[in-house]
């Protein structure tokens, strides 16, 4: 069995490198994908290739725009969307991801500490699984593709 | 011609009313649909009717399930969806809308202030027009369907 | 706001006709649909009308077919499908409209007894609502189409 | 021609090994898919790897809902679904499965013994097929990949 | 309860009329849509309107599209699709339209004599409902509707 | 029988008040939608709405954004889309129209003077009729609706 | 370039193997799909594996839908379907995959004798090409491809 | 990451070529197709291999289809489709595999000169991004790809 899992959401930590390390480690047969990461690279790619925009909405609209093939693509070709809310910033687009995976009736994970329990029930209640760590993530697919429990 | 439009989102100031009465004063023959906009009806809707949860997560999944019976039938049944997004709170459930919207191919309109543009940049690429008045929006609606421009 | 809703599964008690006068009471703007109810009718519509069959199989297979013209659409028209699962007997057809509606992407609500509680979890876990009385439908109906607490 | 087929239903006897053996032994190129059949596994998933729930109903969902991860994806893959009814049990996820099957169009063929053929009528009527042996399913795999009939 | 139908097939008969009659008469709430019965207007209304053509094959051509806009409108609203084979002729456009039906998800009844029966078989497996007579239609249409039995 | 037809592409001449004048005289019973046709109104109703660009580009893209509104709700709502093509301009969103309507199975009807045939001939290709004239547009839905040539 | 070719229709003459033959030749990576064409097998698939039948219909029946399986599938994978009619036999079988087909939304090509046009006009309106031989077949396979005509 | 990229419109000027030379330098993994560049064949591929026909119109027609076998595989086929516009001819074909790739969601991108920019607007609007340049194209796909900026 193998899997395509999208990894959207918050890109200031190494999340997804542990849930990729921890598959690899578990002999899944995974492919995974996820934005762009580089920041800077994110808010500047339209500009950067079609040309400067003296007002802030127009760059970072056409960055946006940008960003979007790449998102759209690993959507439609996920079997699992995993979106992961970090403790600080807005992430409306992580919420953005999550409502087209549910849409479009994929197989949604969603991880986020407690403290964003309340804010986030709408979007856990579209999810399969609700979880706080990499790690969970990881025995997740596990048991999905294997069967196996940890421990 | 007629237009169904949801208004999704902020649920503290009375903007739906402001869109409402407008296109009514305009003579548009437009059918609104809006979230149930009560905030505890909507945050307890579960318990009170399907029972009592100890756990905040449980009490918080029942009512979100109720809610997302009305939502889905808003969104599958409207041409347009209206997302606001208001000043406070992470307002994840919006931009969860917004997504699904999206992906189901609605005609999305965005309504924020300048302070939000940043954040809100991957959903306002999504969208047929960003606003930030109710004011625009039936504007929006009063040349989609009549070809009126104001004044 | 008006809602089509589909009332599947059990016919052995007056469940359907508890839902619709609650409804009706409640001045809500419901469209009922259900399958035949009439139980030697529903086992019988092939053969009376296409001709006898020697083995059961073939007769109940005619009559099946009949009563798939009514079930799908009643399916395909729904915005919210109710499956009831009462105490008796193996209620596949129960189960199998479930699935049909929770693959169509329909608004699902399950009504049993907490015995059947376990057997019934993958259904459960694919519904917007669990409950056991019809009351509670009334009462989630209600709730959806004019966010008002039963109390 | 190749072919993925679902082997959903009845977890306690080794009938998918015998269809899997068989196919192979036909010199088929069928890829088979099926739920987690390690029955304590596939009931306690959710807590084991989510925490612990003190209600059973919450138990159950959260493990219900893993495994429709592995579920919906081997539906969505599969060519043909094949559903077991076995002799024992309310096994109304096969039926569901079933249902699902039925409404994503895909060929549905069901075995089971005689003594249910009454209460599986709806089934059977969306099925292609309707068998009580595994050696059928090889045998029909065979005709539909090679055109062979047996004997 | 309403249905809409699509009577398609045979038109040198007035099996359309006693279907519409009995239902009718029956009081079923029921919307029939058919193709342009008159045959010569049929076969010319390409060139009529759209100008004469030397080749056959394009006369033929430019008036099979013009029925095609009938077609697949009447083929896209109907619930149910009613197909059926007379005595004489090839009738390719029938088993075209029931290929149709059967992959758009309608429900599909063919009526045809006991004559064609082995010729049809495709045609029947993909069929709810397979009758001879307009009688027949009316009462399985009257049992899917009100559940009633005829006699 | 009732059809939904928009009529796409040329602004300049008054070729839809002719055909829906056509239809009105012979009884059809037709929905008619049509884009906006004041081309300074089309042109700058995104700043004239949303405030002024300095780029023609975003001036533009926010009106071609909000006609899209009107658009796409008019493409998903017809039975039938005809696309007429003028003698001058690039008429390129007419062509858009046309793909989109072919994308989603609309009928397609073309009109165009003959020296456009062969640079229209891929989307002729995908239209069920290509004519020169409003009044064969006329007599097209009169035949289609009501089987009655013209003359 | 790829492409899943799907070969419906008329079992008694070698055409198949002409057109497999023939592009295998021309060095075309195309895959060939097709229904079983031993027309004993066939028949009696049916009740060879599930048992014998005293109904001619139900006969018919059993095998008919074990044909579906395999025709199903191709016509699904299938990007191209092409449809032979022969010069005799009714063969409803072959419209009705042509109408599937079309439905669907695959590219069909149809191959029949000059006899047969009228009769097939409106299959043939459905069409992107209409021929006679195997060997334009090949041609217009190995045109698509790539981009090379004839001679 | 792998994208499968078709390449319409203008096919007088070698863009094509820097494209696919750009993205191999780049080392992307990236599938790319394009309609048949060869004017003469694209025009006459339809009498060629299913004979003359004395009217232009329907030269014309049969070479569109068999082009149209092409065109939609490749569009069905894209994660993105670029659509570039020339500076001359009326290019309506251009804009038409625009509209197809809009509607069936397909990631759009637009390149063409300044002068046309009034004039597509609404083809634009509907793009994720708008280049005048093949070296942007390879810029988007190789920051899309790999999250790499040009410099």
């Amino acid at each position: 069995m193998t899997l395509s899992v999208y990894l959207s959401g918050e890109i200031h930590t190494d999340w997804r490198e542990e849930i990729i390390t921890g598959c690899r480690a578990a002999g899944l047969d995974v492919t995974f994908s996820a934005p762009v990461t580089d920041h800077a690279a994110s808010d500047d790619c339209g500009v950067a290739i079609m040309g400067a925009e003296p007002s802030k909405f127009w760059h970072d609209h056409k960055g946006a725009k940008l960003n979007a093939i790449r998102t759209r693509h690993a959507l439609a070709a996920a079997d699992v969307v995993v979106v992961r809310f970090g403790e600080k910033y807005k992430q409306w687009n992580a919420a953005f991801d999550a409502g087209q995976a549910a849409a479009l009736g994929k197989s949604l994970i969603v991880m986020h500490g407690a403290d964003h329990q309340h804010a986030l029930k709408e979007v856990d209640a579209a999810a399969l699984a609700v979880v706080e760590t990499p790690e969970q993530i990881v025995q997740i697919l596990r048991y999905v593709m294997s069967g196996q429990l940890p421990g």
